[in-house]
């Protein structure tokens, strides 16, 4: 088991009447859970998945943002993290000492934050532009490093990313030219690939065929990319259906959603994460309301089956009808389920990232008891400064 | 002219170079940005608005969560403010006198976080339940503090509040024959009138029956509101059609945004609020990929004309027609402009309140240069704790 963040302050979180461990009720709602044996089992499920296959697993950082759950996933396997801002770098560079930073870094202050990161961090960065490329290498220089480059390609996606072979062959080629800089091969994401598993067969042979077609040409110029990174919590299980990928940077099935369970990417029994919630209001007929809205569940509509911005836990069947910041709406016309006002719900959202990075820490919870308290703090965007009482994770 | 936060730390922002005043150059994307003239033009508006039509301002800080703007809100002629949660309570109580909690607290934290407001805070409370009522006046009541309660009413909107005139009376005699709490009147939120500022008349016609029937009721039950709490930005500029409000309680229109310009409640250069952002890629043809996503915007479609989750500030006709958590894809197919990558933009999100609740600081800007720095010390749940450097507003 895993060291937990309240052990290194000295015990549990304690309730503030000084009477024992902490319980869901002395939690203020609403409160962001994360049910520790299902996030553990989670975690070995996905290790498991890259060791059975050959595949390098760089979870992406940006869903939990909590550097004491990237030293375990570490510990159970992942070869580093994937990050996607500054903040997140150095907050995951306490944790761990292999990042990729999948998002091209503009300016000079990013950059110098970059440079800045501990000697002992091994720094990747994926980028699809010269611009992206010089700057970075200009800075690596000045700072005295070597920056790690992946050329980004578009797989299909059409968000960011290099779309045909010779210009993917153009910017790898610089990049194995340029000094300050070095070439580790091309990455991708999947985000076009969102529908249910059982129907991405399609999909991932076009993607087989994409990515093929572009590793040819990038070997046959001489410039083999050592690392092919791609992966997403969507098409996880069936990543190694597509040749030539190395690594896998899936950022939700650490705790998965009602996203995730819905396209089947998850069972409704391994959604890890979940908002304490009370219940405020019942005066208008046929809801209840409760006090976590779009500022706690985020305001991402499930646009498939049951609709809505969440469901409980414990009632799969009560769906979050409507958000406004502070209010979420319980549909309870399909329920006998009658919620008095006070009674307390947990609420898996439709989309777990942007739930978290919403919430200033994480409670894990085991049972009904709260087991461990962990600051989010790579949330945000200033410069990360270590709080006095935040000892490094070794 | 306000104070600014930075005045009180002694001068304007610097830069890091130490060369001078910060522009907007010296800032790091994505970064939130206040205009400082328009806001202020926007709040001029709105209390002279209310002192021509008889209304007390009350503005809910939920939009901004800024002790300083909440401050110039009072100086500029608001009675007080509205809040959320207790954070938000906490954190206005540094800066104003009068404070409504627009929202039902239940749990012993919650109530005891209230009953520790400084003494000089006039605290009241808007609820729809006796549950809610007595726990507050036993909370009350310990503390040797009285609570005002306004009894919230359903005016249409489906959310929360009592339907009925006679629940309603009955709510109000509760609050009224109770120790530990004084009733003050009613509240309610016109939430369901969102559409164009020159299509309300059917729906305000109705609004003024509805109100006008439950005023009735509580005035012939002996319980006559002194205070009648409503009001929202989309109606705004149209309460004094409705007889009896004596309050209003507006958010938005401190700094508006795009949605509040395209039902005409504000026109589009009184949008004061935008988030600067980097183009980090061009490679995908027909779009600018920005460093600005739903991490930084919010991800809430304005389901109206054009679409999309906001608009650049200087190309209106551009929307960002996608996000993802740390990506905004402009639309350039209805545009001669060609943005490069490293180029900045400014974007006006679709809901300031949602997007100003990601963020960690306001940039208060005049011109290209950055006039103030504002922590957004409301955002988060936990009690606030006044850093060192952080002095209470006068």
């Amino acid at each position: 088991m895993f060291r937990r963040a309240s052990e290194r302050a000295g015990g549990l979180p304690q309730n503030d009447k000084g009477k024992g461990h902490m319980t869901l009720d002395d939690l203020e709602t609403p409160a962001a859970l994360v049910d520790v044996e299902r996030m553990e089992a989670n975690l070995r499920r996905a290790a498991e998945y890259c060791r059975a296959h050959g595949l390098e697993w760089r979870p992406h950082a940006k869903t939990h943002k909590t550097p004491e759950l990237a030293a375990e996933q570490v510990r159970l396997g992942a070869v580093g993290v994937t990050v996607a801002t500054p903040r997140e770098a150095e907050v995951m560079a306490t944790a761990v000492d292999d990042i990729l930073l999948a998002y091209p870094p503009f300016g000079a202050s990013k950059l110098e934050r970059l440079m800045r990161l501990p000697e002992h961090v091994r720094l990747t960065v994926g980028l699809d532009s010269a611009e992206a490329l010089d700057a970075l290498a200009e800075a690596a220089r000045r700072a005295g490093r070597t920056a790690g480059v992946l050329v980004e390609l578009d797989a299909g996606m059409g968000r960011v990313g290099l779309g045909s072979p010779e210009h993917a062959v153009e910017l790898a080629r610089r990049a194995s030219e340029t000094p300050g800089v070095e070439y580790r091969g091309i990455m991708f994401y999947p985000g076009h690939i969102r529908g249910p598993v059982a129907e991405q067969d399609e999909a991932l042979a076009a993607l087989d065929v994409c990515l093929g077609e572009r590793i040819v040409a990038l070997s046959e110029a001489g410039l083999r990319p050592r690392v092919v990174s791609g992966g997403s919590t969507p098409t996880f299980w069936r990543s190694h259906e597509v040749a030539g990928i190395t690594e896998l940077r899936p950022g939700t099935n650490i705790f998965n959603d009602r996203t995730t369970a819905e396209i089947g990417a998850c069972a409704w029994d391994e959604c890890a994460y979940s908002v304490l919630a009370t219940v405020v209001s019942t005066a208008v007929a046929g809801q209840a309301v409760v006090d976590a809205g779009s500022k706690a569940l985020a305001k991402e509509e499930l646009r498939a089956t049951g609709g809505g911005y969440g469901a409980l836990l414990e009632h799969p069947e009560v769906v979050v009808k409507a958000v406004s910041e502070e209010h979420g709406l319980l549909d309870l016309a399909g329920t006998e389920w009658r919620p008095r006002v006070g009674e307390r719900v947990r609420i898996v959202p439709n989309h777990v990232c942007v739930s978290v990075n919403l919430q200033e820490r994480l409670w894990g919870v085991r049972g009904g008891e709260v087991a461990a308290e962990w600051e989010i703090a790579g949330r945000g965007r200033a410069p990360w400064v270590a709080r006095a009482q935040t000892a490094a994770i070794g």
